[in-house]
């Protein structure tokens, strides 16, 4: 199975070929990337020293592509591919809004290809899976939105919770990417912490579009989702809150309700588990995890949940490669065994 | 002015005799701690070499004194000091709260010395200025709680927020003292990001009274306050988010009115800044700054406030000296008036 | 195969644990540890969620040992094992000395099993792949002389530098264990670098013996080995110098030429390679590879090589695993054929 | 005293800002910037928000001017300052060699102003105090001589060394500026460590020429100078290793005596402290000391010294504010008795 990475020269590039090195199916032979074409990808990423492959302008002939491009660079270079029926994971944001109108109002960009829309499939496996076993264009979602998607949906499918979520997220840096940045410079990010794109982050209008998917029928939830920069590498920790509605016992037995709620309906899923204690992000570093931590404040009749992912891997890479397996009809979780590095 | 300090030994003891020692007007003379008396402080500390003090088990004759121990021990070493008639500001939790039946539920012992209470002050200067310059006996806030409520006064004071609130708020290390613990073990804690006390932190008691007193006539607000933990050493960045009420206008203009609210309440303090962007836990470290962003999610309808502490100054050492400026008439900012070390 | 982990609890073995997961041949059944002793091995690392093993006191029924013991205590768990033929790997120090008197010197304690110590084989593969093939008992190398053995070695046998060595180590906060300590802090390691074992640390014998052995004829070189602490988790940066000798070109000439005497030493090495560019430790990240960059101050006529390590991969559990695949006659590469985690 | 800092705009101007704010004697009234000029600098430094200046492009009336501009530019600007008699203080490199054909090997560029050498003091206190008290140029050492130089001189200058010495120095990212690059990235720079500048760095010309001036008649010494990055802000951490000569007692008793002979060195220097255990870079966090631990390694007959300092403080600004009130006849210590930020 010959693979292809479209722009390899990003983190989610790099950490595809990282995780593909060890998949027993697919086998990575091309790679692009514009700045770098001529290159070998090992003097680009001296970690991926053991791939003998040369950064090229040009895909050449491969089964299956991942595009790893920033968002309307790669509408437009997936969009011939998927044309010509070459099944293609698109990590961008591209395919991720079912509403071209709405894309536009967050990108700042006509969207380059709106009539694949209907066609692409939002690559969450664990709310999508049977949909993306039979798509040729998955949309991967985005870091964020994975981790706030699985931390809520099983209460939000139990109707226990009010639809009137906060999401307060904490990303490590890495999820910028590789472009340089004052905010991302060693001195100015190590030790301190912020807040950022208070004025509305992209990954929004992702999150609600789901979370209303969950609640049919009712209108709009009201979503508040504040990123912050905190210093580490990988790793996203989402804490999301919401009021409780009904369905849940009274006084501290919500908490085991809740509980057992969430590991019912994630059971039988390979990447999520529900934690048994609250969760490190560490506890993810370098593989496809989300771990899902659900509690209840029971002074204040509200719903907690806490997840962790690592950004590169389930909020980007791994989680393409999970897609792809759907796709291809490999096991779901191939290439994607390997525990977390920690410490 | 001779001023003593009980259990120099931990991060806020160490942090008073940093800053104490620019202190026009106050001059440390005695330090105490059980496991290091007959220690030189420099062999403690070894960045306070400047200091000739050796520690102590007891406290000499002083004219004002700090205490940085743990809760209950410092109740029962400040009390005789209080009644013999010195100033004290006690850094621990043992004089926040008014109700000792609270205090004995959150800290699982019977409060050492209730008697003392009535007569205790908050000393959150920007809430309690006038009688923290009365008093005898001031309750340092908590770090949290200084995060917080400098976040959320304007706004609840203006009536422009509901009375439910979910505080998310994200610590540096330090704030969990100089006592070992895996959790704060450089390989397990950097790199890592996680949430705990999810079945309620001690000062959220303290956070739930101060925002009572400011919504008077209510019932006690619904308060949602959640710790987290991320690899750095120093700072506090805490978010809030209230549902607005009512007094704002309508859209993008909500903004600007809330910020102007907020430089209105904070115009004269001398460490209080509305910050024009928003800050990063950085720009306060090593001084007593709180900044604060505030800014309202406009299609969710909520409030939300972003504030930095270094948890060690303005959270702990910083506001204690600040108080004992307020308690002995010196200026408000002697001995504070440095700028954050940066990068 | 079955495989046995004797004190899984600390970094080692916990790494251990982890690379074997991956393992094609060796399938770990027991795993000890007396203070978990009871308690499942995900509760103690949550990270090692997958494996379901429980911690027990005494090892099982299995065909292969590693000793992840502290020195003596492993001696003392080991020599019956390898008394009754069990193949061991001991990642301790104990067997690394071939000289039970420069042990006692070095370590305060008599060998517990010095009878043992004529059959013990150095494990670094580089140096001594034969034996380690035919061994029983394989003392695993600590991880500074790993780090500078496989710098230092080409050089040596090809006798371009004089027996005058500085070894300057940066090592990673893990190398210290997760034993609890105030250097170790979080608060008090971040953000700060120290040198320490200023009188001597005990990998200096275990340098100089093999660098003896890689120098016969001469007097035991002259060896100054300066370990540091850098805030960083995995990985040491070793940096060599020796004034050169005889048989390289002078002037500018001699970098080339000292590049193509390692290249050529290291050709076939599966887990070292010759940098093309000066390494980062990070390009190293969890996986077993040793990057060597060696070159020449032409001013001073000095040897200068650096070398990167995961201190707990190839510098402990990796190579630990290589010296089993070579014991046991698996390919030497399996299970740890895994790409560095970047960034 | 009116101040002007040329070049606010990176760390060193930055740091400047910041300690001259505590000056008793010296205000800053004018700050320069090219890139930055007509802003706030609190917009380009938060943390400097207490200073009301503007960003200029031209230095306005001062009675003294720092230069923090890079190389090249600094002598162009400070040339004219010089010859109509303002007393300047450069940060650069440029009055840093006494030899302007040495500047031009190591620099790549002609010296502006090759007359201005003669008068050009080398602002290392500890070595030219008597020289900076007349000069009205000094040019500011580096931020490694500075820490190498401060580490060997007593032992140079006692004889007890031969003039073979190798530097290996370890350095937080913030050394290398504010100017973006892929290596400090923070994704790329956390959690990892690597040489660099293998083929010469320039700051060994520095070096040799202070160490040669302390070893009249030898010929010049042979120096290996070596810089590392480490994944810390602030802070540099110096090895210095160099084979004794004559002159200490054998065995354990020469440790003794070479640390009597640094403390007798440097008994009256303000900013230098023989520090009683090895010391970490953040004891200096923010502050002028530069901390010296003297020791040998008897084993090997090497003097081994470890110096530690803040790079942007006595490797840079406050050095320079050191020297600033040396030539101006102020306490030498005014505005920089702060100890340091710990943890």
């Amino acid at each position: 199975m010959k693979v292809g990475i479209i722009n390899v020269t990003g983190y989610a590039g790099a950490e595809l070929a990282r995780l593909l090195y060890l998949h027993p199916e697919a086998q990575v032979v091309s790679v692009t990337g514009r700045s770098a074409a001529g290159k070998a990808l090992s003097q680009v990423f001296p970690h991926l020293w053991a791939l003998d492959l040369t950064v090229t302008e040009d895909l050449g002939d491969v089964d299956f592509a991942f595009s790893a491009l920033p968002h309307a660079a790669s509408a437009e270079a997936v969009a011939p591919l998927v044309r010509r029926g070459l099944p293609v994971v698109d990590i961008s944001a591209d395919f991720r809004l079912t509403d071209a109108t709405e894309y536009q109002r967050w990108y700042g960009v006509e969207h380059p290809a709106p009539e694949l829309l209907p066609q692409a499939v939002y690559g969450l496996p664990e709310l999508h899976r049977a949909a993306v076993r039979g798509a040729r264009l998955v949309a991967n979602p985005g870091c964020y939105p994975t981790g706030a998607l699985l931390a809520l949906a099983p209460a939000v499918r139990a109707g226990i919770i009010q639809p009137d979520v906060v999401i307060d997220a904490k990303s490590g840096v890495s999820g910028a990417g590789r472009t340089l940045g004052l905010v991302y410079h060693y001195a100015e990010a190590n030790e301190s912490a912020s807040a950022y794109a208070l004025d509305g982050h992209r990954h929004l209008p992702e999150i609600v579009q789901e979370l209303a998917r969950l609640w049919p029928g009712s209108p709009p939830p009201r979503v508040t989702f504040q990123p912050h920069l905190v210093p580490m590498t990988r790793g996203i920790l989402t804490t999301c809150y919401a009021p409780l509605s009904d369905g849940l016992p009274a006084g501290e037995g919500a908490k085991a309700a809740v509980r057992e709620l969430y590991e019912e309906a994630y059971r039988s899923e390979p990447f999520v588990r529900v934690a048994p204690e609250p969760p490190q992000t560490k506890h993810t570093w370098g593989n496809n995890l989300c771990l899902v931590y659900p509690t209840v404040d029971v002074r204040a009749g509200r719903l907690v949940v806490v997840s962790c992912i690592d950004n590169l891997v389930k909020g980007a890479a791994g989680q393409a490669i999970q897609n792809m397996n759907l796709m291809l009809g490999f096991a779901e979780a191939a290439g994607l065994d390997q525990l977390a590095v920690y410490p």
